[in-house]
């Protein structure tokens, strides 16, 4: 398992903490650990998570990433 | 397969280029369609790819999102 900050935009309350929440929940092989407004911790799938060790890589290589869907 | 885009920090010329793409390239399941200086942008894992899928399910809902590796 790889734990995973999101930084998430367009929360603002407490409504939006218990959709985000519902939405990670429903997703298969991710543990939420914490959401709060605007961001959210997790734990995502395990050694075939590719996205996960993409981070991972460039962060041994010096390089600090972060990862979002292209428009 | 989801296409990603990478924000990267600490990049500044054509040999930080080089070296992310080469870091990039040696990653099972990772497809780079480009990388420039800050950024990159690559298809990543198929129907198991969980980080994608977090990131697709937020969008959705109305909360995009970017992923981080937890420090």
């Amino acid at each position: 398992m790889s734990t995973v900050v999101l930084e998430i935009e367009g929360m603002s309350c407490g409504h939006c903490v218990a959709r985000v929440r519902k939405t990670l929940e429903q997703l298969p092989s991710v543990r939420v650990e914490d959401v709060q407004v605007g961001s959210a911790r997790v734990e995502v799938g395990g050694a075939g998570e590719v996205l996960a060790r993409v981070l991972a890589a460039l962060t041994d290589a010096g390089y600090p990433a972060r990862a979002s869907m292209a428009p």
